[in-house]
């Protein structure tokens, strides 16, 4: 099965990333493992808050973009793993009955110095609900094989 | 009761995040959601990539970063929410049976321009395992009351 390698990550090339439904459930369910936070726990709280409703936690959103990626193109990928996010900006609130969409872009990639069979992309991912507010603006990292580190059966 | 405002977060205040113990039965429910990568489902499979073993999800990492926040000292806080992260490096993989600790410190605070009953921290938290290898680096920020906004009763 041919999946991406680093050469298909040119500069500049978006992959549209399929549309994502929130549910309360999930907010709740999210927010009570890992950020039980008032706002994001109960529908009162989050009126009486400066969200003005229940809205998802910024870090279950980050899980929502990530299956989204996932779900688009990383999972056909030569995924390493990732060595991190250059930043995440939490744009509006997520809440219960949105519908997410977004885009990845790929800003630069090259191949590892150290490592010459991986490579480093650097990707721009955008997520929008429903009304094309930004919701999450998020520039993060992919390990990938190069084309020549696939072939030879480099670590996938 | 009183809660921790922004004039409690001084530049260079330090908080002690308590000790989360890191399961395989954990790993594998929160990527099976958010980030199906087989390095984070299968042993085998963790084996066979460059981590070396099953690994935690870095977004399962920032779900655990943010639990021990919350149990530190955001749930005790007017936190209002955040807007983001200035970056998030993930430095080595989380494994089932670690133990992470980790250390929250101010790098900066000030109030709002535009409203003056709020207030945005800069934090920087560190996570690391039971070796003390750093696991996770992360900027984040934090909006949160003013003791006067607080004590004027806006929305917390």
């Amino acid at each position: 099965m041919s999946k991406y390698v680093l050469e298909d990550f040119t500069e500049g090339r978006v992959f549209d990333l399929d549309p994502y439904e929130v549910t309360k459930e999930e907010i709740v369910e999210f927010a009570k493992e890992w950020d039980p936070q008032p706002f994001h726990l109960d529908e009162e709280a989050g009126k009486g808050s400066m969200l003005g409703g229940l809205s998802a936690s910024g870090w279950h959103l980050c899980g929502m973009m990530m299956r989204m990626i996932c779900d688009a193109y990383l999972l056909d990928s030569t995924s390493q793993g990732s060595g991190g996010v250059n930043y995440m900006d939490w744009k509006s609130p997520v809440r219960p009955g949105d519908r997410l969409t977004g885009t990845s872009t790929v800003v630069s990639s090259r191949a590892s110095t150290k490592k010459p069979h991986l490579g480093i992309v650097t990707i721009r991912t955008e997520v929008a609900n429903q009304r094309g507010e930004p919701a999450a603006v998020c520039e993060h990292l992919l390990l990938c094989l190069t084309r020549k580190g696939y072939n030879e059966g480099a670590a996938a």
